[in-house]
């Protein structure tokens, strides 16, 4: 027995050697990226305009190192030799899914030459700085030859992946695992069939009014209260920050550091607020991921719908109930009694929730921002597929406003030249995620309302451990230890659905708008 | 002739690619150090305290790939191939030089084995590490064997450089190419010499009354008036920024981005304001330097000694004259009316060059201070040659500081545990050039006073443009091109020497504390 086990731990230790130096590796490649991450950050945030040349530089050569070891062939020797030792795992392990995560990470990564990764990279660059010009000045016709080029390669991405059962599934399954055209596109179809005769009750009802958020708000002020709430819902300060940029992000460091940033405009009381609320839904679900599992591909977010469904959940489920602001509201309204003295909090309440038919998708509401989604994904399949021509999209664009939003664009700027993500990267992955995470949010809100019924009468009280707890210990956590479905089976005991989603917003906008026919 | 034409451009030809090849490869390790500038400035200023632990292995990554780049075989083999071609070139040229720094560099990085920088590294971490406890506790005992151990790391260094006619050589020629222990020690011999009488002199005076510098200053306020008069005096904040820390310093991410950072004080005015001019010095050169040679070893100040003259010239030089403070005063009282309106210039000036025997280097006056730096640099001589132990330090830091200064520090916190340089890095060369740095200071100076005697006149009126583009032109374009030497007698039409300083400190002081034997 004893030569038995000998023979067994011979036989195993080089595994757990290999399994080491693996893990080593990558995360040598996750601090390349770190480092990477805080070039960019500095970029967004502090650096001055004289260090942008040779940062563009310093970034695109961390890029490439950190490439050319995802890529290498030992990595790919280690994961096959690894492969065996496993399946020989508990199937739920950290060992097991990281192996099996660090093999679909390098079976993808090495699909696609590093030719091409040049030039698409130096394609987008080029297509930007021209967007920046384009769409302030509506000029739509010179972003056309960029666009086709995008577009080519964007088709030329999903070849490396071929054979697939739709040209965009490529692009869906980067950013959001286990998905495709055919399932975002039966998901979407079903969301706009219970959109529609929403929208239409509640645009049948007079406007909301949201003058009260429109005063002039000072600064500092805003940026102090939006520090708060984000403390107070559960973002730890001790292992982030919060700065100003032009357009708000999260990133990750590490563990220990992960950041946000916000915007504060003098006129627009939500702004800072729900961007640094939204941001730190994002920086929470970072900050709770298991220490165990950092500086390995396991070690952040699993996908772009779920990181979003973080970001929504807080921002929107949470921070425009009225539970929350009967909690916040009080606080508000300290911070600015000019302001806010004389406004009630049942027309702040409606103010922040106010729900209109308008051009542009970062200003619109949680009910119609989704048909902004579906929209720009539909282009995007049709382009792909051949079937809309560059040339055309601003037209399809208006067409598909009037269809569905029942507003026309006045020209391209408020337009299909609007949102950055097509002139600065590919075509049909772009867009897809944000509605995604809009169905999940209110499916992980109402299997943590399951588990936790106590959460709706906490968050009145301004107390979130209930939510935040059940949050990390059925998604952050897990990192990107389950691929997407599973994370959602195992949190909500059930398939991503759509129910909930169309139920939170009939009974949230039923009862703001006093729609009967949705209230039941 | 055609033909030969040819011939020869076939055989130069390649000289010139395998110089393009170079040059990319030293860009590439100049481009590592500069991303990993960024993180340890990001430390330094805004990293939140949950970052600490993977930043620190984040940036001991970069580190060890920029070192390892420029050990490379074939960097050397570029080197070597280029030598005869840059014998070919004019002596003077970028390219001449460029190859001879690149052959010192990389000849002295080849010397040191990695697994030497390795121990080095940790040991300077751990002793740094307990320091920072050891130094409040008055707990010298307890850092003897750490020091014993940078003691025998630092002569294993100079072991790397044998032969050399005094251990500290190699570690003096790192800081100060073209120094070694003989020039300092006969220069320092020298710097004494002249002092003492000086000394004497002035503490024979009643003492300055600097408690004007002494009341209480709002941060805020301290802060725009530092970042306005480094504007003033040439540091370009759109290729820099200011921002707070501990420890004041200067950093370099490219030609673009040259940072500072300063502290902030409420009871002493000087701090901020004295230490945001001297990294505006540092800062100046390196904003200087020909753009030509951004991101090769010749893009950067050329030697510590040189470094430290253009931070002293601007703090010292020009930044405690009663001509700077003519124009600069009478804005500095509206900033500060409550606390200032009452004091005369006069005072103000006389109590920022207010001279005391004293016992902290960083808190010493222009004048003192440079016994505080012979001092260290004749200890760290006697440990490296093994005539004082370690063990022994204590005693013979009190001893020196009788002898030198007639002051005795009460404890070792004061004393010698005081500056952090032996507890985080080698004996051998750790503060020399602080001094180098004043005495070149005021040979510079002379030298652009000689050749504009109008900055004198300019000065009072906040014009310092002429003083700025003579030390750009004559100092700060050539980055590392010129030697230390050699760019002093380029600059100055001489050898460096001791006279302008001693001249300069005795005309400023005689005045200042009209001393009648001094003056002429």
């Amino acid at each position: 027995m004893a030569s038995e086990t000998a023979a067994t731990s011979q036989r195993r230790r080089p595994a757990e050697d290999m399994l080491a130096e693996l893990k080593a590796r990558l995360r040598e490649i996750a601090d390349l990226r770190a480092a990477n991450a805080v070039l960019s950050w500095d970029q967004a945030t502090f650096m001055p305009e004289g260090g942008a040349a040779a940062r563009g530089r310093q970034m695109a050569m961390l890029s490439r190192l950190a490439h050319e070891r995802s890529v290498a062939p030992d990595i790919g020797r280690l994961i096959d030799t690894l492969t065996p030792y496993s399946e020989s795992l508990p199937p739920a392990s950290d060992d097991a899914r990281l192996i099996r995560v660090a093999r679909r990470d390098f079976e993808k990564a090495i699909k696609v030459p590093a030719d091409y990764v040049a030039r698409a990279s130096a394609h987008a660059a080029a297509s930007y700085q021209e967007w920046t010009r384009a769409r302030p000045a509506n000029d739509f016709k010179s972003m056309v030859p960029y666009l086709e080029k995008t577009l080519d390669l964007s088709r030329e991405y999903s070849q490396f992946f071929a054979p697939y059962a739709h040209i965009a599934d490529p692009h869906i399954d980067d950013a959001d695992e286990g998905m495709n055209a055919a399932s975002v596109s039966k998901l979407f179809g079903e969301l706009k069939r219970g959109l529609r005769p929403l929208v239409d009750a509640i645009c049948d009802q007079p406007e909301a009014d949201d003058s009260c958020l429109r005063r002039e708000f000072a600064k500092p002020r805003q940026l102090e209260f939006a520090r708060r709430a984000a403390e107070e819902i559960g973002y730890d300060f001790q292992r982030g920050r919060l700065d100003l940029t032009h357009h708000p992000f999260c990133t990750r460091f590490s563990a220990g550091d992960v950041r946000i940033t916000t915007r504060v405009n003098d006129h627009d009381l939500g702004d800072a607020l729900f961007s640094t609320l939204h941001e730190s839904g994002h920086a929470m679900y970072e900050q709770g991921i298991d220490p165990a599992l950092a500086g390995s591909p396991l070690g952040h977010g699993v996908s772009a719908g779920v990181h979003e469904s973080q970001s929504r959940l807080w921002e929107n489920v949470v921070a425009r109930s009225r539970g929350f602001w009967e909690y916040f509201y009080p606080l508000l309204q300290r911070a600015f009694v000019d302001e806010l003295a004389g406004v009630p909090l049942e027309t702040f309440h409606r103010a922040i929730n106010k729900v209109a038919r308008s051009l542009i998708r970062t200003d619109a509401d949680e009910v119609t921002y989704n048909l902004h989604i579906t929209l720009r994904f539909d282009l995007e399949v049709r382009m792909l597929e051949g079937r809309l021509a560059v040339k055309d999209l601003a037209e399809a664009w208006r067409a598909a406003m009037q269809a569905d939003l029942r507003v026309t664009p006045p020209d391209d700027r408020d337009g299909c030249l609007q949102d950055v993500h097509w002139y600065s990267g590919a075509i049909g992955g772009a867009f897809h995620s944000y509605t995604i995470g809009n169905i999940l949010a209110a499916q992980f809100y109402a299997a943590a309302l399951k588990a936790h019924p106590e959460i709706s009468g906490e968050i009145p009280r301004g107390a979130f451990a209930t939510l935040h707890d059940w949050l990390r210990e059925n998604i952050y956590r897990h990192g990107s230890k389950f691929p997407p479905n599973e994370l959602v089976a195992r949190a909500t005991g059930a398939a991503m659905s759509m129910e909930p989603y169309l139920q939170y917003l009939r009974e949230k906008y039923g009862a703001l708008y006093k729609l009967p026919a949705m209230v039941n």
